[in-house]
């Protein structure tokens, strides 16, 4: 059926994701099916009973401001919380740099509404977290990308790139999606330095810099820029926008994040979250504030990492078993996801469609590369399968590999 | 404190909300206001318990999924009884026909972000809803206007705007923001045939339909669509794009609304929402399932009804009792709001800085109007106060307007 609206589409449709990787998707979701595709936390480690008693004290004490229409800036305590908490890595805010979101996929939405005009090239690392190209192709950007090694982005690669005028660049030093590495300290403060002699200023993402198994935590971008050109030690001047997420230490299912900007900056968010969404839900950020407060989420966060330690081992061992030689794969520190890279004459969506029928998933890596240019690559989630699972599935994904190589090392 | 931020800002963000409504906005949260200014529903029929209780079946029996990612599209059971529900207004439709927004300013959002080129021309009721300029304002769309008589829009002038070509038509027929006004049945058909006529599509915003409290419910555009040139009675052609919530029939805080669309606009939608925010709440959308279902919304209903027609009763008594004859007023048949009409050399934002000062706090009408034109009306919401505060900010409010007025009347 054919209706007037299909004439009526923007021209900026055209730019919007296609919808090839989410068909991708649909097919991992199939029953029986062992999937490392999704970028989902393990629903085992879900803190149930705190939000259970949570919603219980929220709905008795405050029930009708928590049902309310609310301020779009966000919930005051939380804000504050998230502050205090920010503090603790040392850079100073306030809640009035603090924007509530609806998960930072709405933060990278209000990001490029208010900065991408149409044209804008926007510095990302490749391969990069694919939900920032989905939501920045609707403002019609374009990329300029830099390679990243197992210690993230290469520096001459980045400098290259920032001759080019990016407009910002978008940065995951930590345990990168998809590519699980991390940035090394002496490229982040490289990093930094180049920001100041380029004037480009840094979007960084850090879903996971709390989620670390092994190593010392690495100071932040944004910490690292308080600390440069001898600026009031931890200070925050301003040049970073940073944003993390509850997704993936509480739960996703509650949407919700937080963006730290200047206060302008804010202002202009919420004006755009006005006109997107009003405000995140006011009942989701006090039920969120009553688990995470009193030192839960330390608590909780100390479980998870110990959780996905465990299985990020258990892949790891697993691939060192199952995996012929010729593949390679990254060795996170932390976060959710390793990536694999095959033999270069290889398409990992061809494998990955061989890999379905053996009811095993994984994404395919070409997607999260602006300009699609690389296909033997793939991303592996390992914080949502059972290790029982995980030595399955990657056990039935070496068995495809091995036939579908054919390696001589096979026949020895 | 300058940062690199401030260059950059996107064109867009010149044409979004500029923040003078946001600021007189916040002058009516001050302590001891009486305010109409929001469009607050009452807190005191919040279903407080009913949220307790199922709050905890959704954590005990589904704490997993809940808290976990769900699809775009939302959470196929309560799509499933939006279906039925809406097939008892005479409208048929599947689940593939329906999306979970977060709030109905992310409908339209969406819309706007798949629909409006910059430039494009929309077709809007004199006044409309702020939040929908607000929301395409940052697409760069521009608007004719259709002045809104008591029975809606005036057909005359709506064939004249037709003319012009816009991409669509956007209307409230029931109890509309801010006019309160309601299109009558009449206006309702010629409204269905002149949109075939002209071949111009509408988006039908129907937030309050079911808050009615006198006279006898009309059938929607889309039903009355549906049920147009001969078609199979109450098919849906898909012409007619719907939005509806749960904000006003059960609560804001937990934004939750959604779209009702033909399969192929709700696959753009879809695509635009992966890239906005992924996904609402599945936390929100299964409780907000456990709470409706059984007949519980119904029942609801009825109790916000009774209570909003008292409320809507005792502020048109208070306006008769209070107010100048020279203030002129609409008689809402449902819904949260009234329209006032000061005589034409009055500027309500002047009356609103008055106001303030007596504690009683409105909207000025401008910001209302596309193109700002109509300075001297105001919009009084009666769902939010209680009726002794309704009682008393009324006869402030026309207290204060008699004094400025200073009417003949008056000396008399």
């Amino acid at each position: 059926m054919t209706t007037p609206w299909e004439y009526r589409y923007a021209q900026r449709t055209q730019r919007m994701a296609s919808s090839a990787i989410r068909e991708l998707l649909k097919l991992t979701a199939l029953p029986n099916m062992i999937s490392f595709a999704g970028g989902l936390p393990a629903p085992d480690v879900f803190p149930v009973t705190a939000f259970q008693e949570a919603c219980q004290r929220v709905l008795q004490n405050a029930g009708a401001e928590s049902l309310q229409y609310g301020p779009t800036e966000g919930y005051l305590p939380l804000r504050d919380m998230i502050a205090r908490h920010t503090a603790r890595y040392g850079i100073e805010i306030t809640p009035q740099n603090i924007l509530m979101t609806s998960g930072s996929q709405q933060a990278l939405d209000l990001l490029g509404k208010i900065f991408i005009n149409p044209g804008d090239r926007i510095l990302v690392e490749a391969p990069t977290y694919l939900g920032a190209l989905q939501a920045w192709n609707a403002y019609g950007a374009e990329y300029v990308s830099v390679p990243v090694d197992e210690y993230g982005m290469i520096p001459e690669a980045l400098e290259e790139a920032l001759r080019v005028g990016p407009k910002f660049m978008y940065v995951l030093p930590n345990f990168q999606n998809p590519s699980g590495v991390t940035l090394s300290l002496e490229r982040r403060y490289k990093l930094v330095r180049l920001a100041d002699e380029y004037g480009v200023p840094i979007v960084e993402d850090d879903p996971y810099g709390q989620l670390r198994y092994e190593g010392e935590h690495l100071p932040s971008i944004v910490v690292l820029d308080g600390q440069a050109n001898n600026s009031h030690d931890g200070h925050y001047r301003g040049n970073i926008i940073y944003l993390s997420t509850f997704s993936k230490i509480l739960a996703p299912g509650i949407r919700l994040a937080w963006v730290i900007a200047p206060p302008q900056v804010i202002d202009k968010l919420v004006q755009a979250k006005q006109g997107a969404d009003l405000h995140t839900s006011s009942f989701n950020q006090m039920v969120t504030y009553e688990v995470a407060r009193g030192g839960f989420l330390d608590q909780h966060i100390r479980t998870i990492r110990s959780v996905y330690g465990e299985r990020r081992d258990i892949m790891l061992q697993a691939l060192s078993e199952y995996f012929p030689p010729s593949v390679l794969w990254t060795h996170p520190e932390g976060g959710l996801f390793l990536w694999g890279t095959l033999p270069d004459w290889m398409n990992a969506e061809t494998v990955f469609h061989e890999a379905i029928k053996r009811k095993v998933a994984f994404v395919p890596g070409q997607a999260f590369f602006p300009h699609g240019e690389v296909k033997n690559c793939f991303r592996l989630n390992f914080s949502n399968a059972t290790p029982e699972n995980i030595r399955l599935g990657i056990s039935r994904l070496g068995e495809l590999l091995y036939e579908m190589i054919e390696l001589p090392e096979v026949a020895v």
